[in-house]
C-alpha cells in the first residue's frame, strides 16, 4: 500500500540546469496523481519511470506558465498513445480555454474523455474521493487564483490476526464485519471481543502540496499534522524583499509553517534560478524545522505505514 | 566565422527517453537562429550551453504542438531575464493567437518587442537577410501549412594577401575596393591585377531544414547542392504505409532527396517513438546516400570554410 511522492521538477519559474519547473506525482496505492504540469513534465516522467498512462487525475494549483505549460504536450502524447480512459483536470477557472486555443480549429479533440473541473479557490473544499483517499483544496495567497491540495488517506479496516481465524475456526463470511470492529460470537454463543481478533489499522497517511504562496498562517489548521508537507521555498530569507514582492515564500517561512503545523517532514522546492546550489537552503530550513529536506528532480519520499 | 548546427531535439511527435521533440540552433558567425521550438527547448539550450538571450530569430515550420509547445516557456524565461532586444518569430499564420491565449488578460506582455511574421507557405520566398546570410522558405507537404527554411551564407569578400600590402606599400583606404575585386594602380601608374593581390573568398555555406514533410521532389531544385540537409526521417522504409498516412518521410526517402539534390551531408531526425534504437536508420540511409548521419539530442555539425 504505497504512499510515495516523486518530484519531477524542483525549479521556480525558470528552469535552471538540472532543475525543471514544478511537477510532482503522488502514488497512493498504485494510483498516480499528477500535481502541476510544467514544461517538460512528460520528459521527466519518462526519465524517472512514471507511466503517464496511469495518471487519471491532474491537480493544477494556478494558471502561471511554470505550472501548466507541460499540459499541451502531455495531452498530445496521451492522445497519440490512443488512450481511452477518462482524464480529470482540476484547476482554478480558465484552463480549458487556454489549452483549447493551442489545438487549432478542425483538429479533432483527444480520443479520450477529458473533464475539466473548475475550482473556487476562496475556501477549502473536498474535491475528490475514492476508496483510498480524499482530496481537499488549500487556499493560497499568490496574487492570482491559487490553491494547494491536501491528500488524506482513508482510515483502513482493522487487520485480522490470522492465528485467531484458525484458533476459533471463524468462517470466511464473518471476517469483513470483524475487520470493521465488531465482536464475534462462536457456535456456543461465546463472545470473543474484537480487540482479541484484530490489530489496530495503520494510521492514515497525508500529504499537503502548497505552491505558490506567500507566507500564510491561515493554511496551518488545514495542514496540521500531515506526514509530508511540500511548501515552496523560492528564496533564501536574506531575499525576503523579493519573496514579498512576488508573492512567494522564503525557506525560513516554509520551515515556520512546517513547525507551527507540526508536520512530519518538510520538502522544499520551487527554487529561484538565482541560486546555483542549495546547501544554504537546507541549513536555513533545518535551523527552524530539523526534519526539512531538499526536493530535487527525481527525489522520492515514501511514507511507510505505521501502527 | 562559424557555421554550425546543434540538434536540441531529435524525436518525432512524442518525446522518447533521451530524445526531445524538434528544435535546432544554427550558429552563423555567432548569430544564433532557432529552428522550431518543441516542449523542453529551453531546457535543452541550457543542457547544451546555448545562450537563449543570443537568439533574435525563431523560424517555425508549422503549428503542430511538437514544433511549438516550447515557445510559451521560452518567451516567459526571456521576459524574466529582462530581455530588451527585439525577437522575431517567423511561422505560418495563426501562431500569435495561440501563444497570446496562454497569457491571461491583464498580464502584461513581454518587456521586449516581439514581432510575429506570418508566411505564405505556398511558394519559396526570401524572408530574411542580414550581412552574413539570406533565409528562404521551402514549401513542404505535411497536410497543414508548413515550410522548411534554407540558410545561405553570403559571398564573402576576396581575401587580401598580406605580403602584397607590404610589397607594394598599398595604402589602407585602397584595400576595401581591392577586396571587392578591383585591380590596383601604384604611384607610377603601374596596374597590379587583382588576382595577384587577393585570394579567392571561401565558398559560401548553406543549410536546409526540411521538416515535417512527405516525400516531395519539388524541394530538390531549392536545396540543390546545400552543404548540410536536415530532412525528417520519421519511419523506416518498412513502415512506408505509416509515413504516407501521416504525411511523413521514411529514411530511404530522406536519403533519396539528399542524393537527388547532391547535398554534402544528410542529417536525419524526427524519429518515431516506436524505434528504441536507430542503428537500422543509419544503415538504411547509407545504402542510398553514404554521407548520412543520425541527428541526436546534443549533436553538433559544423561546416568549415573551404576555398
Amino acid at each position: 500500500m504505497k504512499f510515495e511522492l516523486t518530484i519531477l521538477g524542483s525549479s521556480g519559474a525558470m528552469p535552471f540546469k538540472d532543475r525543471f519547473p514544478t511537477a510532482q506525482v503522488l502514488n497512493v496505492h498504485e494510483q498516480l496523481f499528477l500535481l502541476d504540469c510544467a514544461e517538460g513534465t512528460q520528459m521527466r516522467m519518462s526519465r524517472f519511470r512514471i507511466k503517464r498512462g496511469k495518471i487519471h487525475h491532474i491537480f493544477i494549483t494556478h494558471l502561471h506558465g511554470d505550472h501548466i505549460f507541460g499540459l499541451p504536450g502531455l495531452l498530445t502524447s496521451l492522445a497519440m498513445n490512443l488512450r481511452t480512459e477518462p482524464l480529470h483536470i482540476y484547476s482554478p477557472p480558465g484552463l480549458k480555454n487556454m489549452i483549447d486555443g493551442l489545438f487549432p480549429d478542425g483538429e479533432k479533440g483527444p480520443p479520450f474523455p477529458l473533464h475539466y473541473h473548475e475550482l473556487d479557490t476562496s475556501q477549502s473544499q473536498k474535491i475528490f474521493e475514492n476508496k483510498a483517499l480524499t482530496v481537499y483544496t488549500i487556499p493560497l495567497s499568490h496574487g492570482i487564483d491559487c490553491n494547494g491540495y491536501l491528500f488524506r488517506e482513508k482510515e483502513m479496516p482493522r487487520k485480522m490476526r490470522k492465528e485467531k481465524i484458525e484458533e476459533y475456526n471463524i468462517p470466511y463470511q464473518d471476517i469483513p464485519k470483524i475487520k470493521e470492529g465488531e465482536d464475534w460470537k462462536d457456535a456456543n454463543g461465546h463472545i470473543i471481543p474484537n480487540h482479541e481478533l484484530t490489530e489496530k489499522a495503520p494510521s492514515p497517511r497525508s500529504f499537503a502540496f502548497c505552491t505558490d504562496t506567500s507566507y500564510n498562517e491561515e493554511i496551518i489548521p488545514l495542514i496540521k499534522g500531515v506526514d509530508l508537507l511540500y511548501h515552496e521555498a523560492t528564496f533564501l530569507h536574506e531575499d525576503l524583499d523579493k519573496a514579498v514582492k512576488t508573492n512567494h515564500s522564503t525557506v525560513t517561512q516554509a520551515a515556520q509553517i512546517a513547525s507551527k503545523a507540526h508536520v512530519g517532514k518538510l520538502i522544499m522546492g520551487h527554487y529561484s534560478a538565482r541560486y546555483e546550489t542549495l546547501d544554504r537552503h537546507l541549513e536555513e530550513a533545518k535551523a527552524v524545522f530539523p526534519n526539512s529536506y531538499l526536493g530535487y528532480d527525481g527525489a522520492q519520499f515514501e511514507i511507510f505505514l505505521k501502527k
